[in-house]
């Protein structure tokens, strides 16, 4: 990979002191600065991401980095998608200040030792499903506001719970930066924007819009007036079903704030599915009032 | 409490929001920002952190905060020495630019639960005395440290390994800041400087006594040409046997760095005592090499 070629637009800075140089330079020249954490693998909805932070700030550092803290032995650290060239690309033609792509070892070096313990909000869900998930999420994002020492960090809604985290953990420690969440970008036919969507086959493609419109037809639902928490549920897991995926690890709504499971629907809502499609996770949500 | 009485010089702060204001303000002006984190109950040791900022800094703001999550259940928060009236005027006479003395609640809301797990050099000695306290002291530090957005923070050596455990943290996550560690001082006849001190009765401050002198007495053993450490560790227990002093926690001799004990002083070693005078826990340490 010869990331020289791309030194031009935008910048690629490979390690933490090159970056707090561009940091500072950036800050004293006044800049309001953009930060957009990725691990790569770039598609639209990163890209709607690094847009907003364009449009609202003078420079936008995206990060691409492939946190080994937030995977489990046995999930897909070693073949999640690495897609640097085509990555850089992209954010080429956004005009992206600087990409800040650091090695394991910057991020981690061999006796780092420290790690944020995540706030409560990390528990259920994706909590259950993955235990370690999120304090590795918080500690390389915290670690990434450090460095960065952005005004604002843009986060997509299809990582819901993360989201939450991550406001929950830049309240509770004060840190000294706004996050935005932006809305998810969906295929033509519903299936939201991910990474991971490339390990699924052609089959398992078609399978997993069925994850979609389960979600869907539960906003359908509550619009047109269910109440019934179980009722939606149900629904979920029975399209899900249907289109014969078995492995479901979370179907429900829940409170959009707490995350606390709802049995009738009240004043806010949210439904959640995290659903296995083949050998692939994966997760969507809406919010349904 | 009259907090009034103070508001000219220093400005004493009590919301997480005034101070943002005036950091805000500060940082906009270009100033250079120290930051004393305290418990308050100051005395000459806390004072000369304070006096370093000054030299060294536009702006020096002191946090008096008796930090709760870094006691445990059975310690002394609640006796903790509370001396703010004079506090203030011991800063007023520095000419402290800030105080920012926090509630309960400003720094630890009801829904809080974000902590820092910290550094593995939390660990041994004050972390097996005291198994969360390191938790609570990161935390806190972290929080203070994010709102303040100092440039540097002064620390005093007393608490050595709360200054590793700070350090490494720092490291860890990259926080941009500095630290400084600054030399214990001590009362003229040896008694390492603490806000704990006014626990003592005046028997008990004598016995006191032969924790520094433990400490001092490894220190010319070292200077004399002993390596030994279980020889050093076997002196300082004995002093303080000597002096009545019959529960210590740990008198031992580790490396500065990483806090493993050394059989055999070789590069660098730090001598550390933590023992019980009374009801009150007292801790000391020198340098060794």
């Amino acid at each position: 990979m010869a990331l020289e070629e791309f030194q031009a637009a935008p910048r690629v800075i490979q390690t933490i002191d090159a970056l707090r140089l561009f940091v500072t330079q950036q800050r004293q020249l006044g800049k309001r600065l953009g930060l957009v954490p990725t691990m790569g693998a770039l598609h639209a909805g990163h890209l709607s991401l690094v847009k907003k932070s364009n449009e609202e700030c003078d420079v936008t550092i995206v990060t691409i980095f492939v946190n080994p803290t937030q995977f489990a032995p046995h999930e897909d650290l070693d073949k999640y998608p690495r897609t640097l060239t085509q990555d850089l690309k992209l954010l080429a033609e956004l005009h992206v200040s600087a990409v800040f792509v650091p090695s394991v070892e910057q991020i981690y070096p061999e006796d780092f030792s420290t790690f944020v313990d995540p706030p409560s909000v990390a528990l259920p869900m994706e909590g259950q499903s993955r235990p370690d998930h999120f304090r590795g999420v918080a500690t390389v994002v915290l670690k990434l506001f450090n460095l960065a020492q952005a005004d604002v960090a843009y986060f997509g809604q299809k990582d819901y719970q993360q989201c939450l985290v991550i406001q929950r953990m830049v309240k509770d420690l004060g840190l000294p930066i706004a996050i935005e969440i932006c809305p998810i970008v969906r295929e033509p036919d519903g299936l939201a924007m991910s990474s991971r969507n490339r390990y699924l086959s052609s089959e398992e493609r078609t399978q997993a819009l069925a994850i979609s419109r389960a979600i869907e037809g539960a906003r359908q639902m509550v619009d047109a007036g269910e109440v019934d928490c179980s009722r939606l549920q149900c629904m979920m897991r029975s399209v899900m079903e249907q289109a014969g995926i078995t492995r479901i690890e979370y179907a429900c709504v829940a409170h959009p704030e707490t995350l606390s499971q709802l049995d009738a629907i009240e004043d806010a809502a949210i439904a959640l599915i995290a659903a296995h499609v083949g050998k692939t996770r994966l997760i969507d949500n809406c919010v349904l009032k």
